[in-house]
């Protein structure tokens, strides 16, 4: 008995993907839940797995599982229908590409458009701005980094979309675990910065997706 | 000399109001902006400008600024024009009603309809069940509170629309300053919800205004 | 010589059970103390005693425990006697259940009826409903609960029973090590919410000894 | 408009006492909360109403309230109806007598016997010895005490009875602000200690009446 | 007596300046100092002495005294002979003009040539641009920011000159006191960023004058 | 080449024992110290030397240290000659042994008589009262606690000697890695406690060592 | 009714002083100990009791009190007899003197002699040499240091005698409150260097004491 | 695609040289580096490229790296010309040597003479003494040092070249991590030491790199 309480309502009651994070779950957990899922036809998103923990679950669970290994993501049951909005997931460097792979996982099973802009840090801005444009044609920007995560607030100053900034674990000393990102991205001078836990990858998703649902109430 | 350089631009380049923040500046600074700015007529918010502090300014600055003492907000030279997206303002008790307040002024001179929907903390659960659907019959939705900022984590599995949650500096003890507040929203259960920092109404408003900003460009 | 000095006359001095908490000892003072103890008769708890760890015991050793892995918890010399009192340890999420079970393991080793109600966490709120009248039947609430702990303050605002909270450790980022949850429900809204330190199962279950410890001095 | 939504049920509801906390409000809130109370009869407790700011209130607000200046708490139609029970509230210095007090006034507006016992921190353990016996005639032991907090697990060891334990935020250095007693509390080697936040006599008297809620469940 | 011990011959020594931080220090220490200086000729800078406090001084050390207001500091003696060498203090708001100025008037008193360049922040990072070719014009480059700090990451992508980091502690929420600026600072991405600490306008121009000191030695 | 720079008149400059910390010092570095030093004959303590470490030296460096593994140390030469002065290391449960024997074995190194008594912590007061005459007879006492520590306040409270107090990393939650342990033994309230890094039984020696040079200076 | 409990046997049972800490205590509560102790002759010292507080108290109190305002003490029933020992008592700057002179009063009071030598920081650190042989002239070293406190460490290398290190709160950024100088002295590369709570001079000296205490039991 | 992004052109722009950091990078994308990189001639330096990590890369790519094992670096297309000054490396501890090999291996890689100072902390500050003379033959100094960096404000007050202090991560307890030499650094006494993030060899050498950028600037 896992004591897991499936919440299959969650798709229509909110226009939220129903997820299962795997993080804190033993093997035995995430079996049963899989188990349990895979009699429905509900799309399902297991975050949180990397190909390590994947190998660990018996082959029928495996079978039920399509497994996508940069962001240690799973579906089961398909993906959901596509839907109208397109979002960037731009990162500062290459460290933050795992994270970044979270938020595109997550937005394609939702039916979302999105594109990975990598390594655009500020340390060399002309890089940005080589991009600039491209990242402009985007509905909403998410910003992943770590370190200083100074993009976030450039980014804020240059678009006028929503900006989603994800602070990333990434770095040593004072920037170890992302408290220093996450700290530089609250204070972000750029306008309007809206912010998740620390490599919240999925959570920038599902703010995304929140802001797409909200687009069909507002007349053009 | 302020030092000070106009961003005149800003609400053309990007879709955000133009803003002074009033925190760290003395009076003489502020004086100088305002003064300043009264030569053209664009519109600008001053944020963070408490009735003591208006009360320091010059005679011809009071003229020049339409004050209001619950958001501590002065406007000058009028308003946006008003715009498409209704944004609910909730807060878990009445101690939040000052940034709360800051978000609702803010949206205004934004040219977005709002309102302040007050003291709905989970410690009485009925009191939200009460104003849900009040509550879900707005595009976005801010959620201002302080202590254990519980109210965020629940309406973010009460409603699909995009939560936008407010750390206040209310409480003592471990809760003083807002970190408790601003470390659970963060840590929040709720999908997709995203944060600012600590007491930033302004910063909220604006996050829901980049929000409108990109409704145009997706077809209902 | 392990330097163990053995308490054996608590249960009568403060009808607390007897417990020996391995986390910091090595494994010969685990083997030294279960040995000592077994030439006796008082039950007595171990925990944090994972199954890796009692594999490197004797033979002897864990002939003399009967263990229970889900809660890392032992006990030797059997249980003590029932007595009235009936405990609820609810869960915001499958992740927290190896807490609940170390506090639902020392409640059945202290002769207390105790069931586990996992995975009722605030984000879908009506699981949680659909379970409140079984937890209002139970004398004692004990809520186990990570990230945002938002839990504890609802239940505080549901039940006018003792409401335990304690922070579970599960979580990244800011949730991580708990204290985001300990925060939380340290700042609780929820009236008279008393907290435990951050995985404290077991003391969780001895603050709900206290209170039944007392309950037969007031007349009803 | 003050935006308070009084909860008149919760007495009836959790038999828990109906309180506003002053803290975060502003003369003019709680002016408008006196007034609004004071039409009806349900008795309520006004807490950090500290004499300085009652003298802010108008002359009818003032004549509505009952108040104590030594806790900072105030009462509006009166107390609670007596209840069996009684509580120790133990000081370890007489610099957490104005937590104690708040305690007290809790409990004693709740119908709760209630008595401080000040002074009596482990620096000087026979300070506590002489006084033992007697805290071990009251049902419930609230503690508290800032600095290094020792004397919650000293108590802890000594009674078998509920020790609710109240980390206040006298001291300086790293005990300033109560963090260094908070942390010692809930790292009590007193088996079952339970914690409240810094300061919060008010919630450590609700923890008591929950228990005293739940003893008449339970037959002797 | 003071106690206080006079460095008379720091400048021949290492040839930085002689400086008395006013900060801690009570009037009659800042008395009996400037009484015992004023007797020789040495030039000495008082760092930390805003116009309130040199008001509370006696009308002679006022007279020995040239102070100003805008940097808080005083000189006594006249100022250290010029040198060769440009610094620019690049400021990221207008809020961090004070701990700019402090910058100012230590490399002014010490000789060196420097200029204040305010309000060039990121978050409208064209007026940056506006005026990096005349930052490039200078041969040391000192940053005062706060909040999230980005222009020391950006202005170290943009120069290959020294760029001196000086966190200041404008801001609120976890921006409060200048801890998300240093952070994030330390943090930088920009090679080779050196950082003081908070609010040390002072210490960044030592830092500017030792590299001054080093520029002798080395052949062109 | 190792850097390393022997400090070999530290004995008789300071009356200090000479020891070398190995905890960030690679196996090469370790066994160049040992060489070096096995071509002299002064006694040399080894700290941090678990005997995983031991055995990853040469058999010559191994056969130059005699080892003692409860306390991770080893020496080099012989001890330092007896000396007058009994230190007793008093810990408050078994999972302090670790530090209390390194504390034990560098006052054995430097000829100082010393006493490990174990597991008298207070949450069963009546176990160090059996044990405080013995205690009182000891110059100086070294108190090892980790969780809340409350045992050194109350050894304050009970001996006049000079108390030292080490504060461990065991525990976990708020406890973990001791800064509980150490905030609560600086806040004592216990008279006069002088406090160490956390597990640094070596440093408690040293300065119980110095304790012992000064008696001499004072007539009896 | 103070809830005051006078330890008057502290002195006897320990040899220590007995003390009075009025920094949490009300005008009230001082008061009422002042005329308790007044009518009796033990010599009590109080701490913490700056002239302001002082001119607050009755004119018997302060005709009872002997108050020194440069460390914010007051005996009461004259000083403790002369005892061997003379305590240094040394300091990095003058901000750091009112902690010095803190425990220089309760040295003194205590019958110890003790001298204060202030302003010898490392930042110069030949205005330590020329004061070394001085300071090696006493029995006991206290050091007073705040910002990097690196005077502490140089002290432990410097001298055998015991080293006592009380950080003090002077400082700004992250030095402010004493955390950094607090940490530096913990970490101290000098061997066997204890420490106390920030700012706590009483402390210190209640250290020496102890140490004092000792002496006579050891045969020289 | 590993999105990494060549600034090839930042030793020309900016006469700083392009460096990999390989901390947050795995195998395949510092693989995909290093051929991307083989296949020109601009010389690179890789950072925290442990003898572990290098042996995971295929042989082609060892075979295109210059690796140096005791500094976790290592070089692809030779390195940059020489060029004028020389920087003194110096570290407080032997355990400090691998942040300055990082130092030392960035400055050579850079074409700048430089040397390691190893093991003069001030614990016994004649080493110190012994080397001064050498030290001040440099024309910058970097001070790695870790525990209580006192090293750094010794060294601030000794030479009046730049001094870059950088803190190191050895250390248990409060020194755990480096968070406490960091705060002394930035806290130093000595004037204008600027500080890096912890462990950051590689930053410091930067950072003198800059200065040296500047020199040929200004006349001598």
């Amino acid at each position: 008995m896992t004591g897991f309480v499936h919440d299959s309502e969650r798709p229509a009651r909110l226009g939220m993907p129903e997820a299962i994070f795997c993080g804190g779950k033993d093997d035995a957990t995430i079996e049963a839940i899989v188990a349990e899922l895979a009699q429905g036809d509900a799309p399902t998103l297991f975050t949180r797995l990397p190909a390590a923990r994947l190998a660990a679950l018996s082959a029928s669970a495996q079978a039920a599982l399509s497994h996508d290994a940069s962001s240690a993501t799973a579906t089961l049951g398909g993906t959901l229908p596509a839907r109208a909005g397109r979002v960037a997931v731009v990162t500062a460097g290459t460290s933050d590409l795992a994270v970044a792979h979270e938020a595109l996982a997550t937005l394609r099973f939702s039916g979302v458009e999105a594109e990975v802009i990598a390594d655009v840090g500020v340390a060399g801005i002309h890089r940005l701005f080589a991009r600039i444009d491209h990242i402009r044609s985007f509905d909403i920007v998410i910003v992943v980094a770590g370190w200083d995560a100074a993009l976030a607030s450039v980014m804020g100053g240059l678009v006028g979309q929503p900006v989603i900034a994800v602070p990333s674990s990434t770095g040593y000393g004072v920037a170890a675990g992302g408290m220093s990102a996450l700290h530089s991205m609250l204070s972000s001078c750029g306008q309007g910065v809206l912010v998740t836990n620390i490599d919240n990858g999925f959570g920038a998703a599902c703010g995304a997706i929140r802001m797409l649902n909200m687009t069909h109430r507002i007349a053009p």
